[in-house]
Protein backbone atom coordinates (compact mmCIF):
# COMPACT_ATOMS: atom_id res chain seq x y z
CA UNK A 1 0.00 0.00 0.00
CA UNK A 2 1.00 3.57 -0.58
CA UNK A 3 2.01 5.90 2.10
CA UNK A 4 -0.74 8.34 2.52
CA UNK A 5 -3.11 9.93 4.72
CA UNK A 6 -5.68 8.67 7.31
CA UNK A 7 -9.26 9.13 6.98
CA UNK A 8 -10.46 11.88 8.74
CA UNK A 9 -13.83 12.93 11.35
CA UNK A 10 -14.64 16.11 12.06
CA UNK A 11 -15.96 16.97 15.80
CA UNK A 12 -17.85 20.08 16.03
CA UNK A 13 -19.11 21.65 18.31
CA UNK A 14 -23.17 23.22 18.10
CA UNK A 15 -24.00 26.11 19.98
CA UNK A 16 -22.48 29.27 18.93
CA UNK A 17 -20.75 27.25 15.79
CA UNK A 18 -23.97 26.25 14.24
CA UNK A 19 -26.57 26.60 16.48
CA UNK A 20 -27.94 29.62 18.45
CA UNK A 21 -27.45 29.10 22.65
CA UNK A 22 -30.77 27.42 23.18
CA UNK A 23 -31.16 28.37 26.32
CA UNK A 24 -30.72 31.99 25.70
CA UNK A 25 -33.27 31.74 22.34
CA UNK A 26 -35.63 29.90 24.70
CA UNK A 27 -35.62 32.59 27.34
CA UNK A 28 -36.37 35.29 24.82
CA UNK A 29 -38.77 33.17 22.92
CA UNK A 30 -40.67 32.63 25.62
CA UNK A 31 -40.09 35.96 28.15
CA UNK A 32 -38.60 34.29 31.17
CA UNK A 33 -35.88 36.51 31.95
CA UNK A 34 -34.71 34.08 34.60
CA UNK A 35 -33.80 31.71 31.81
CA UNK A 36 -31.47 33.60 30.42
CA UNK A 37 -28.80 32.96 33.55
CA UNK A 38 -25.96 30.98 32.51
CA UNK A 39 -22.62 29.48 34.23
CA UNK A 40 -21.41 32.82 34.25
CA UNK A 41 -24.06 33.60 36.76
CA UNK A 42 -24.51 30.01 38.54
CA UNK A 43 -21.32 27.95 38.31
CA UNK A 44 -22.45 24.80 39.79
CA UNK A 45 -24.24 23.84 36.53
CA UNK A 46 -26.37 20.59 38.42
CA UNK A 47 -27.89 24.09 40.48
CA UNK A 48 -28.29 26.04 37.04
CA UNK A 49 -29.97 23.32 35.86
CA UNK A 50 -32.57 22.11 38.53
CA UNK A 51 -33.12 25.84 38.59
CA UNK A 52 -33.98 26.19 34.71
CA UNK A 53 -36.21 22.92 35.04
CA UNK A 54 -38.29 24.38 38.19
CA UNK A 55 -38.70 27.56 36.46
CA UNK A 56 -40.01 25.60 33.36
CA UNK A 57 -42.31 23.62 35.62
CA UNK A 58 -43.44 26.92 37.15
CA UNK A 59 -44.53 28.38 34.04
CA UNK A 60 -46.06 25.23 32.70
CA UNK A 61 -43.49 24.56 30.06
CA UNK A 62 -43.67 21.03 28.86
CA UNK A 63 -41.12 19.62 26.52
CA UNK A 64 -43.66 19.70 23.47
CA UNK A 65 -43.67 23.32 23.97
CA UNK A 66 -40.25 23.86 24.59
CA UNK A 67 -39.98 21.59 21.39
CA UNK A 68 -42.16 24.30 19.92
CA UNK A 69 -40.49 26.96 20.46
CA UNK A 70 -36.88 25.38 19.70
CA UNK A 71 -38.49 24.46 16.14
CA UNK A 72 -39.23 28.14 15.39
CA UNK A 73 -35.20 29.01 15.95
CA UNK A 74 -33.14 28.20 12.95
CA UNK A 75 -29.56 27.10 12.74
CA UNK A 76 -26.85 30.20 12.48
CA UNK A 77 -26.95 31.99 8.79
CA UNK A 78 -24.28 29.59 6.88
CA UNK A 79 -24.59 26.71 8.98
CA UNK A 80 -26.51 24.65 6.32
CA UNK A 81 -24.25 24.81 3.85
CA UNK A 82 -21.54 24.93 5.38
CA UNK A 83 -22.65 21.73 6.94
CA UNK A 84 -23.76 20.41 3.49
CA UNK A 85 -20.47 20.69 1.91
CA UNK A 86 -18.12 20.18 4.84
CA UNK A 87 -20.39 16.46 4.85
CA UNK A 88 -19.70 15.69 0.90
CA UNK A 89 -15.50 16.03 1.83
CA UNK A 90 -15.05 13.99 5.12
CA UNK A 91 -17.51 12.90 8.30
CA UNK A 92 -18.81 15.00 10.68
CA UNK A 93 -19.85 14.47 14.12
CA UNK A 94 -21.45 17.11 16.44
CA UNK A 95 -20.21 17.26 19.96
CA UNK A 96 -22.53 19.25 22.36
CA UNK A 97 -23.08 19.90 25.74
CA UNK A 98 -26.93 20.19 24.81
CA UNK A 99 -29.91 17.61 25.50
CA UNK A 100 -30.75 15.33 22.17
CA UNK A 101 -34.70 16.45 22.74
CA UNK A 102 -33.44 20.12 22.36
CA UNK A 103 -30.80 19.99 19.37
CA UNK A 104 -34.24 17.67 17.65
CA UNK A 105 -35.86 20.49 15.85
CA UNK A 106 -32.59 22.24 14.77
CA UNK A 107 -30.73 19.54 14.13
CA UNK A 108 -34.09 18.31 11.87
CA UNK A 109 -33.18 21.71 9.75
CA UNK A 110 -29.83 20.45 8.95
CA UNK A 111 -30.86 17.08 7.75
CA UNK A 112 -30.10 15.11 10.75
CA UNK A 113 -26.34 14.85 11.27
CA UNK A 114 -25.34 12.60 13.90
CA UNK A 115 -24.98 14.14 17.73
CA UNK A 116 -23.29 13.07 20.93
CA UNK A 117 -24.94 15.03 23.73
CA UNK A 118 -27.07 14.34 26.84
CA UNK A 119 -30.34 13.52 27.40
CA UNK A 120 -33.56 14.71 28.95
CA UNK A 121 -35.88 13.31 31.47
CA UNK A 122 -39.04 13.22 30.21
CA UNK A 123 -42.38 12.03 32.28
CA UNK A 124 -45.26 12.31 30.60
CA UNK A 125 -44.47 15.79 29.05
CA UNK A 126 -42.97 16.81 31.93
CA UNK A 127 -39.33 17.27 31.94
CA UNK A 128 -38.35 15.93 35.02
CA UNK A 129 -34.82 15.96 35.17
CA UNK A 130 -31.83 15.91 32.99
CA UNK A 131 -28.92 13.41 32.69
CA UNK A 132 -25.27 14.08 31.36
CA UNK A 133 -24.19 11.04 29.17
CA UNK A 134 -20.49 10.87 30.61
CA UNK A 135 -18.08 13.64 31.97
CA UNK A 136 -15.32 15.26 29.48
CA UNK A 137 -17.80 14.51 27.19
CA UNK A 138 -15.96 15.85 23.58
CA UNK A 139 -12.77 14.75 24.83
CA UNK A 140 -13.42 11.11 24.94
CA UNK A 141 -15.44 11.35 21.72
CA UNK A 142 -12.67 12.65 20.06
CA UNK A 143 -10.35 9.90 21.97
CA UNK A 144 -13.04 7.36 20.96
CA UNK A 145 -12.21 8.31 16.92
CA UNK A 146 -8.72 8.35 16.90
CA UNK A 147 -8.58 4.82 18.68
CA UNK A 148 -10.59 3.81 15.39
CA UNK A 149 -7.71 5.51 13.61
CA UNK A 150 -9.47 8.65 12.83
CA UNK A 151 -7.70 12.01 12.17
CA UNK A 152 -9.96 14.51 14.49
CA UNK A 153 -10.51 17.67 13.45
CA UNK A 154 -12.64 19.89 15.76
CA UNK A 155 -13.97 23.45 16.32
CA UNK A 156 -15.62 25.38 19.10
CA UNK A 157 -16.14 28.53 20.46
CA UNK A 158 -16.14 28.11 24.25
CA UNK A 159 -14.06 26.67 27.28
CA UNK A 160 -15.84 23.34 27.62
CA UNK A 161 -14.91 22.60 23.97
CA UNK A 162 -11.04 23.37 24.71
CA UNK A 163 -10.31 19.91 25.73
CA UNK A 164 -11.45 18.53 22.84
CA UNK A 165 -9.78 21.09 20.62
CA UNK A 166 -6.34 19.86 22.42
CA UNK A 167 -7.18 16.29 22.16
CA UNK A 168 -7.63 16.61 18.22
CA UNK A 169 -5.23 16.22 15.83
CA UNK A 170 -5.93 20.04 14.89
CA UNK A 171 -8.10 21.94 16.84
CA UNK A 172 -9.66 25.64 15.83
CA UNK A 173 -10.89 28.33 17.41
CA UNK A 174 -14.31 29.52 15.76
CA UNK A 175 -15.97 32.60 17.25
CA UNK A 176 -14.83 32.17 20.16
CA UNK A 177 -14.86 35.22 22.69
CA UNK A 178 -11.97 37.04 23.27
CA UNK A 179 -10.95 35.90 27.07
CA UNK A 180 -11.09 32.16 25.01
CA UNK A 181 -9.19 33.26 22.23
CA UNK A 182 -6.35 35.18 24.73
CA UNK A 183 -5.87 31.64 26.44
CA UNK A 184 -5.77 29.54 23.50
CA UNK A 185 -3.77 31.70 21.16
CA UNK A 186 -1.79 29.11 20.06
CA UNK A 187 -5.12 27.53 18.19
CA UNK A 188 -5.78 28.98 15.17
CA UNK A 189 -9.68 30.97 15.24
CA UNK A 190 -11.90 31.66 12.21
CA UNK A 191 -15.19 33.98 12.24
CA UNK A 192 -16.16 32.76 8.98
CA UNK A 193 -17.27 29.89 7.84
CA UNK A 194 -15.29 29.41 4.46
CA UNK A 195 -12.08 30.52 6.39
CA UNK A 196 -13.13 27.68 8.57
CA UNK A 197 -14.08 25.23 5.57
CA UNK A 198 -10.48 26.34 3.78
CA UNK A 199 -8.75 25.34 7.09
CA UNK A 200 -10.51 22.05 7.58
CA UNK A 201 -9.27 21.05 3.85
CA UNK A 202 -5.62 21.99 4.15
CA UNK A 203 -5.93 19.36 6.65
CA UNK A 204 -7.98 16.41 5.26
CA UNK B 1 -31.15 11.92 38.81
CA UNK B 2 -34.24 9.58 37.86
CA UNK B 3 -33.15 5.95 37.14
CA UNK B 4 -33.65 6.35 33.39
CA UNK B 5 -32.22 4.68 30.25
CA UNK B 6 -29.06 5.68 28.67
CA UNK B 7 -29.03 6.79 25.32
CA UNK B 8 -28.99 4.77 21.96
CA UNK B 9 -27.20 4.86 18.76
CA UNK B 10 -27.88 2.65 15.70
CA UNK B 11 -25.04 1.33 14.04
CA UNK B 12 -25.96 -0.01 10.50
CA UNK B 13 -24.56 -2.26 7.66
CA UNK B 14 -24.46 -0.54 4.58
CA UNK B 15 -24.31 -2.58 1.65
CA UNK B 16 -27.32 -5.40 1.43
CA UNK B 17 -29.13 -3.27 4.08
CA UNK B 18 -29.73 0.26 2.77
CA UNK B 19 -27.09 0.11 -0.19
CA UNK B 20 -26.83 -2.38 -3.25
CA UNK B 21 -23.62 -4.55 -3.30
CA UNK B 22 -21.82 -1.85 -4.96
CA UNK B 23 -18.60 -4.23 -6.41
CA UNK B 24 -22.11 -6.25 -8.27
CA UNK B 25 -23.55 -2.65 -9.22
CA UNK B 26 -20.57 -1.59 -10.63
CA UNK B 27 -19.83 -5.11 -12.65
CA UNK B 28 -23.63 -5.02 -13.96
CA UNK B 29 -22.92 -1.45 -14.96
CA UNK B 30 -19.58 -1.19 -16.79
CA UNK B 31 -20.39 -4.88 -18.20
CA UNK B 32 -17.22 -6.11 -17.06
CA UNK B 33 -17.61 -9.64 -15.78
CA UNK B 34 -14.50 -10.47 -13.63
CA UNK B 35 -15.55 -7.74 -11.55
CA UNK B 36 -18.65 -10.10 -10.24
CA UNK B 37 -15.97 -11.72 -8.17
CA UNK B 38 -16.47 -11.25 -4.03
CA UNK B 39 -14.95 -13.22 -1.46
CA UNK B 40 -16.94 -16.18 -1.84
CA UNK B 41 -14.74 -16.59 -5.43
CA UNK B 42 -11.18 -15.01 -3.81
CA UNK B 43 -11.11 -15.39 0.12
CA UNK B 44 -8.22 -13.77 0.11
CA UNK B 45 -9.72 -10.04 0.61
CA UNK B 46 -5.91 -8.67 -0.41
CA UNK B 47 -5.35 -10.82 -3.51
CA UNK B 48 -9.07 -10.19 -4.34
CA UNK B 49 -9.18 -6.25 -3.93
CA UNK B 50 -5.58 -6.19 -6.06
CA UNK B 51 -7.38 -7.70 -9.12
CA UNK B 52 -10.34 -5.92 -8.93
CA UNK B 53 -8.71 -2.68 -9.21
CA UNK B 54 -6.10 -4.20 -11.72
CA UNK B 55 -8.96 -4.70 -13.71
CA UNK B 56 -9.78 -1.32 -13.85
CA UNK B 57 -6.72 -0.14 -14.61
CA UNK B 58 -7.23 -2.77 -17.32
CA UNK B 59 -10.43 -0.92 -18.71
CA UNK B 60 -8.98 2.59 -17.86
CA UNK B 61 -11.91 3.13 -14.81
CA UNK B 62 -10.34 6.16 -12.92
CA UNK B 63 -11.95 7.45 -10.02
CA UNK B 64 -14.09 9.99 -11.53
CA UNK B 65 -15.49 7.38 -14.00
CA UNK B 66 -16.29 4.93 -11.05
CA UNK B 67 -18.27 7.19 -9.04
CA UNK B 68 -19.96 8.35 -12.15
CA UNK B 69 -21.36 4.61 -12.35
CA UNK B 70 -21.99 4.58 -8.95
CA UNK B 71 -24.13 8.00 -8.85
CA UNK B 72 -26.58 6.12 -11.44
CA UNK B 73 -27.31 3.72 -8.55
CA UNK B 74 -29.93 3.97 -5.85
CA UNK B 75 -30.23 3.45 -2.10
CA UNK B 76 -32.46 0.03 -1.37
CA UNK B 77 -36.28 0.26 -1.95
CA UNK B 78 -37.30 2.37 1.20
CA UNK B 79 -33.82 2.76 2.61
CA UNK B 80 -34.03 6.90 2.50
CA UNK B 81 -37.61 6.86 4.33
CA UNK B 82 -36.47 4.39 6.95
CA UNK B 83 -33.27 6.43 7.73
CA UNK B 84 -35.04 9.78 7.81
CA UNK B 85 -37.25 8.14 10.52
CA UNK B 86 -35.01 6.69 12.82
CA UNK B 87 -32.23 10.00 12.14
CA UNK B 88 -35.69 11.66 13.93
CA UNK B 89 -35.87 9.03 16.75
CA UNK B 90 -32.10 8.19 17.76
CA UNK B 91 -28.28 8.50 16.53
CA UNK B 92 -27.37 6.46 13.49
CA UNK B 93 -23.56 5.80 12.22
CA UNK B 94 -23.05 3.92 9.07
CA UNK B 95 -20.06 0.89 9.70
CA UNK B 96 -19.31 -0.35 6.32
CA UNK B 97 -16.72 -2.03 4.39
CA UNK B 98 -16.83 -0.04 1.70
CA UNK B 99 -14.46 3.13 0.55
CA UNK B 100 -15.47 6.43 1.05
CA UNK B 101 -15.22 7.35 -2.85
CA UNK B 102 -17.42 4.55 -3.76
CA UNK B 103 -20.17 5.54 -1.10
CA UNK B 104 -20.07 9.09 -1.31
CA UNK B 105 -22.43 8.40 -4.42
CA UNK B 106 -24.96 6.91 -2.80
CA UNK B 107 -24.69 8.74 0.63
CA UNK B 108 -25.30 12.01 -0.48
CA UNK B 109 -28.73 10.53 -1.85
CA UNK B 110 -29.73 9.61 1.92
CA UNK B 111 -28.54 13.35 2.65
CA UNK B 112 -25.08 12.31 4.67
CA UNK B 113 -25.46 10.19 7.14
CA UNK B 114 -21.74 9.42 9.27
CA UNK B 115 -19.85 6.28 7.97
CA UNK B 116 -17.19 4.47 9.11
CA UNK B 117 -15.79 2.67 6.30
CA UNK B 118 -12.37 2.28 4.76
CA UNK B 119 -10.67 4.76 1.83
CA UNK B 120 -9.01 4.53 -1.71
CA UNK B 121 -5.56 6.00 -2.54
CA UNK B 122 -6.08 8.06 -5.29
CA UNK B 123 -3.05 9.31 -7.23
CA UNK B 124 -4.64 12.15 -10.21
CA UNK B 125 -7.69 9.97 -11.16
CA UNK B 126 -6.43 6.53 -10.86
CA UNK B 127 -7.27 3.95 -8.22
CA UNK B 128 -3.72 3.32 -6.74
CA UNK B 129 -4.67 1.03 -3.93
CA UNK B 130 -6.73 0.96 -1.09
CA UNK B 131 -6.20 1.56 2.52
CA UNK B 132 -8.32 -0.72 5.54
CA UNK B 133 -8.82 1.92 8.12
CA UNK B 134 -8.58 -0.45 11.11
CA UNK B 135 -9.21 -4.57 11.52
CA UNK B 136 -12.55 -5.28 12.80
CA UNK B 137 -13.78 -2.07 12.29
CA UNK B 138 -17.25 -2.52 13.11
CA UNK B 139 -17.17 -4.46 16.15
CA UNK B 140 -14.26 -1.73 17.49
CA UNK B 141 -16.30 0.94 16.85
CA UNK B 142 -19.55 -0.57 18.53
CA UNK B 143 -17.32 -0.85 21.19
CA UNK B 144 -16.17 2.82 21.03
CA UNK B 145 -19.69 3.87 21.41
CA UNK B 146 -20.44 2.01 24.36
CA UNK B 147 -17.03 3.39 25.99
CA UNK B 148 -18.82 6.91 25.67
CA UNK B 149 -21.77 5.20 27.49
CA UNK B 150 -23.86 4.99 24.71
CA UNK B 151 -26.21 1.93 24.42
CA UNK B 152 -25.47 0.61 20.99
CA UNK B 153 -28.11 -1.22 18.24
CA UNK B 154 -26.80 -3.00 15.37
CA UNK B 155 -28.21 -4.29 12.00
CA UNK B 156 -26.69 -6.27 9.44
CA UNK B 157 -27.08 -8.80 6.99
CA UNK B 158 -23.40 -10.88 6.31
CA UNK B 159 -20.50 -12.45 8.59
CA UNK B 160 -18.43 -9.66 8.46
CA UNK B 161 -21.28 -7.70 10.64
CA UNK B 162 -21.53 -10.53 13.74
CA UNK B 163 -19.09 -9.54 15.31
CA UNK B 164 -20.54 -5.68 15.45
CA UNK B 165 -24.07 -7.54 16.40
CA UNK B 166 -22.46 -9.70 19.01
CA UNK B 167 -20.68 -6.82 20.97
CA UNK B 168 -23.37 -4.47 20.27
CA UNK B 169 -26.57 -4.30 22.93
CA UNK B 170 -28.62 -5.69 21.01
CA UNK B 171 -28.16 -6.88 17.42
CA UNK B 172 -30.80 -7.72 14.40
CA UNK B 173 -29.89 -9.33 11.44
CA UNK B 174 -31.67 -8.09 8.73
CA UNK B 175 -32.10 -10.03 4.83
CA UNK B 176 -29.50 -12.12 5.89
CA UNK B 177 -28.87 -15.31 3.59
CA UNK B 178 -29.91 -18.43 5.34
CA UNK B 179 -26.91 -20.00 6.76
CA UNK B 180 -26.28 -16.34 8.33
CA UNK B 181 -29.37 -16.95 10.23
CA UNK B 182 -28.73 -20.43 10.90
CA UNK B 183 -25.25 -19.93 12.32
CA UNK B 184 -26.34 -16.77 14.48
CA UNK B 185 -30.04 -18.06 15.13
CA UNK B 186 -30.03 -16.36 18.54
CA UNK B 187 -30.11 -13.03 16.82
CA UNK B 188 -33.43 -11.59 15.59
CA UNK B 189 -33.77 -11.24 11.91
CA UNK B 190 -35.85 -9.13 9.84
CA UNK B 191 -36.97 -8.96 6.36
CA UNK B 192 -38.83 -5.46 6.36
CA UNK B 193 -37.93 -1.83 7.12
CA UNK B 194 -40.84 -1.37 8.77
CA UNK B 195 -40.31 -4.24 11.50
CA UNK B 196 -36.86 -3.46 11.96
CA UNK B 197 -37.94 -0.07 12.76
CA UNK B 198 -40.08 -1.64 15.23
CA UNK B 199 -37.36 -3.66 17.23
CA UNK B 200 -35.62 -0.66 16.99
CA UNK B 201 -37.45 1.56 19.01
CA UNK B 202 -38.70 -1.01 21.49
CA UNK B 203 -34.93 -0.90 22.56
CA UNK B 204 -34.83 2.75 22.38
Amino acid sequence: MTDNKKQTIVALDAEGVILPEIWIAVAEATGIAELTRTTRDEPDYDILMKSRLAILDKHGITIDKIQAVIAELTPLDGAKAFLDELRSITQLVILSDTFEQFAQPLVKQLDWPTIFCHQLHIEGKRIADYQLRIADPKRKAVKAFQSLNYTVIAAGDSYNDTTMLEAADTGFLFRAPANVQQEFEHLPHYESYSDLLSAIKENI
